[in-house]
């Protein structure tokens, strides 16, 4: 009995309709990205009334599976203009499943600026004021809504910040973590923006009384599912005490310095001085000295055996902020020059705080020093730079909006992006095949579009030369896998064991045949993961993106990067055909 | 022995170079856009070292051709990111052709922040230091500049202001008038910011010393040329004392109100209640109040016999400003829900002094009243905002980027505009002939690509119905006559006269093949259009511009406009064939 639940915010209004069987088995990207496909006007303005948010749990999301509780946020984005789905690990989506709620679409436009909490439970829906709620920190407000409502042990929180509520491109989506913090985010793409525009400041989802998600065939549900969780738990990167769950995602600062491919000070140099002291490794040895003893990390979400999600401690110990992710500690560090862990961890939980994604506001704060608006490695400054965001001054306005905005602002023509969006934390010139993900992907520049990453530089699923440009066959099959990977529910990050432990591949397969009660072989990953993005690929088509648009900035091609001192080289052509534009 | 000069700003170096012989006969906007199609790339950065600014006077300019000093600027603009082509009345141009100079091509880029100033005269080009001109109001530095160097009788000065400097988006390149003042301007499309991206703060040229412009076959240029200039004399628009002579161009104000195509408020409304107080009657019985003494307009430029510059006195008969463009008149009127003449008028000397394009810079403050900055009407509060724009602060600095951009700082999703660039003083819903023009224009968002408001409007060339839908060859023919119209050199407004009087268009057509030497007919006008507009056509489609990249804004299409109550209802495919898109 697997429902949508879809909300409109012009009269505030709630329904519950049956899942069309046009969508039998689509869950999370798969499912935001069909609706978004076709319910959402390719053309239309993403702040205006035409747009919407449509949220779905993955297939597995809600089972016994094992890092499965992902949340699919899916839109049209006010950062791209194309399609956008990002997602996050978190109860919220899991109780959501429980609660045999397929997708949740928002829609409809107020007419007035006043905010709404919409609470969702076994009941129905139902909506609250949410006026009082605005203008503060979230940590000032999403505790207190969790506390009102049961406790984080009955209800997770969805939300936006300052940044969604003034509608400001780079707000993301935020949902509390296993310890109800509101740290964890479907970060990218300003789908913040789109909830602010549509005057709903949280969703509370309270899942008490919801039956456990079915499973249609249990026996080889659990089959996969036990695959899956040996190859997690052997792999040297997601087993207990292992590169993750000791180091968090931030293991990667030195890797990516050392390959010369951590883009330092907006993208001029690969290569960061202060690496060593912003790196996952810095983060252990700090957090070891000034908590008296080592701390491993922890999950984001119910059921996760990776557990990579790390805290920054202060000097007295207590806790700072959480989750210092790679991308985070680079965008703040490599990329603004600073190499201080304390100012990067501030920046970081402002970040939080206000509702931003980090990787957008590094980028823009890059940008904006090479503007002239104030010198990397001003660590304060920056610090200060954030602060104008939440206090939505016309300079917060423009940084808030991400690093294109403020390129136009202040005159930058380097600006790093694809489609608006800012550039993650892999240098394109020194990792080819990530670059070609970037340039062709349906999101904008994007990392977790398809994480070539792993064989380029980590070596997982075989070691190829990031300096190679011949790229096209890895960009595609990546993007792929990636398209099912965010269509069960899982993590991104049991990639790093499924790709090299087969037997864990076919455990994620298992799994979701096994809830699904379908035939699903190995031979579906790529099929599902191609309508996935075909799905995306047609509607940036008609939203007036083409092959022009699957390109890396100018400079990246006549500006040789320091160490190896490459550009950007593979030829349109090329890129062209990972998805056979024209 | 006409030559094309080319200024290379990476290492200040300038060279004469022939015209190649693929560009006979071109000149004024099928040259700047022949060169911009043929050298920038189209997917170049706007503000990076790729960009060029050309400058081409058209055919006749510099002959004794009457109200024929345009000088055309060319570029891909900042603002929509597609090419662009602005023109202005100046004496600057008729130097420069005078001085056997067909083009100026601007390129390259300094490593500095620098800026420059351009000598050109019979001897040659030099350079000299303009950065102790920079970040003064033009006022201060243009006069100034053209005394140093002999005085008004024998230089005009092209600059950019603050906004140029600074790369903003709004920011014209200013020319002087006849009397020396800069208040002329290649307004729209940012070209502003590409001169200040290159560190050209002016473009001083003397022509002293020079020959007159070569006439081939000076019996048909003398025949052509007289024919005009009896259309002009004789059309009611164009005549002595006739509607522009006295009213100037915002004579227009009372006649689109009455038509509801007056955009009022940001589009909300198609008339104004304060229309009557800021026309261009309101103007002429303003001016006689103060001065005590009828005021008829005077010359913009050398030659023009329409005469339709207007100034605009203070209480104690002291010159405000010049000139009150009816576009001007609107932006800050109508469209900000100002009503004082006063206030506009310090509005529309503002953007002069800072080099800013009043249309985009009035649609921007509409824009930004709409997102709850001020409050339409507070002319104070607006003349406070132009002057952060002035300062550069933050705000002024997303002012100053235009409409689209504040529309993204302040999560405005009612941005009037098509491809980035503001829509000028006609309402789409009212009168669809320019609306569609503004759909399919190469330029964003621009009355002069296509004035269909002669006929929809003021009966010129027979009278449509502006309400009625079907304009595809209409908004198709306009700008293929304007595209011819650009080429020549003359000002637009010479088409009021020779729509009607069939003589006066053959005497263009005359004194173009007097000039050249050729055997142009009535056949060729369409014919020259065609080429120009396919020139750009074909850049914006490298530059990633698509179908979906010509439609008028969202909301048009559901918000009913007062006093109609009509939607932009014109259908996509209808707009697609103007220019057979697919």
């Amino acid at each position: 009995m697997e429902r949508i639940l879809r909300v409109n915010m012009a009269d505030r209004t709630a329904r519950f309709e049956p899942v069309p069987s046009s969508y039998k088995n689509r869950a999370g990207r798969w499912l935001t990205s069909s609706i978004v496909h076709d319910e959402v006007p390719a053309t239309c303005h993403p702040l205006g009334p035409n747009n919407k948010v449509v949220f779905s749990p993955g297939i597995v999301t809600g089972t016994p599976a094992p890092t499965s509780s992902r949340i699919s946020v899916g839109g049209k984005s006010p950062l791209t203009g194309g399609i956008k789905e990002a997602n996050s690990g978190t109860g919220w989506g899991r109780r959501l499943a429980r609660l045999g709620i397929r997708a949740l679409v928002v829609e409809g436009q107020p007419q007035d600026d006043r905010f709404w909490l919409l609470k969702v439970d076994a009941k129905g829906a139902a909506f609250e004021s949410a006026d009082a709620l605005t203008g503060k920190k979230l940590s000032d407000v999403v505790p207190a809504i969790a506390a009102r409502f049961g406790g984080k042990d009955h209800v997770d929180v969805c939300s936006i910040g300052i940044a969604g509520e003034k509608r400001m491109g780079a707000a993301g989506i935020c949902f509390t973590d296993r310890e109800g913090r509101p740290t964890r985010y479907a970060g990218r793409g300003g789908l913040g923006a789109v909830l602010g525009s549509k005057g709903l400041k949280a969703i509370v989802v309270d899942d008490s009384g919801a039956a456990d998600v079915p499973i249609a065939d249990k026996a080889t549900f659990d089959i996969g599912r036990k695959k899956l969780a040996a190859a997690l738990g052997e792999h040297a990167i997601t087993k207990p005490k292992g590169a993750l769950n000791t180091y968090g995602t931030a293991v990667l600062v030195n890797i990516l310095n050392e390959a010369g491919g951590l883009p330092t000070r907006n993208f001029r140099e690969g290569r960061f001085e202060g690496a060593t002291k912003i790196a996952g490794e810095a983060i252990f040895a700090g957090n070891k000295e000034r908590l008296g003893r080592e701390l491993y990390n922890h999950p984001c979400s119910p059921g996760c055996i990776i557990a990579c999600s790390n805290t920054w401690h202060r000097p007295d110990g207590s806790e700072h902020t959480s989750c210092i992710e790679y991308e985070s500690d680079w965008a703040f560090g490599a990329d603004c020059g600073i190499s201080n862990l304390d100012q990067i961890a501030e920046l970081n939980l402002l970040c939080n705080e206000y509702g931003l994604d980090t990787i957008e506001i590094g980028g823009t704060l890059a940008v904006a020093a090479e503007g002239g608006l104030w010198t990397f490695g001003d660590g304060k400054r920056a610090i200060e730079l954030v602060h104008e965001i939440g206090k939505a001054t016309p300079l917060g306005r423009i940084l808030g909006n991400g690093a294109v905005v403020t390129g136009r602002a202040f005159g930058v023509a380097r600006v790093p992006h694809v489609k608006g969006q800012s550039m993650p934390a892999y240098e394109p010139r020194a990792v080819k095949g990530i670059g070609m993900t970037y340039a062709v992907s349906t999101m904008g520049a994007d990392h977790t579009s398809g994480y070539t990453i792993a064989p380029e530089i980590l070596g997982v699923s075989g070691k190829l030369d990031p300096l190679d440009s011949k790229k096209t066959e890895l960009a595609r099959n990546f993007q792929y896998a990636t398209g099912f990977i965010d269509t069960t529910g899982h993590c991104l990050f049991i990639a790093f064991a499924i790709l090299d432990i087969a037997s864990g591949f076919e455990g994620v397969v298992e799994e979701c045949a096994g809830v699904l009660g379908t035939k699903w072989t190995m031979d579906d990953v790529a099929r599902v993961g191609k309508e996935v993005l075909d799905l995306e690929l047609d509607f940036n088509r008609k939203a007036g993106f083409t092959a022009v648009d699957d390109r890396l900035p100018e400079f990246m091609s006549h500006e040789p990067l320091p160490p190896h001192n490459t550009v950007w080289d593979v030829a349109d052509s090329e890129i062209d055909k990972v998805f056979a534009k024209k």
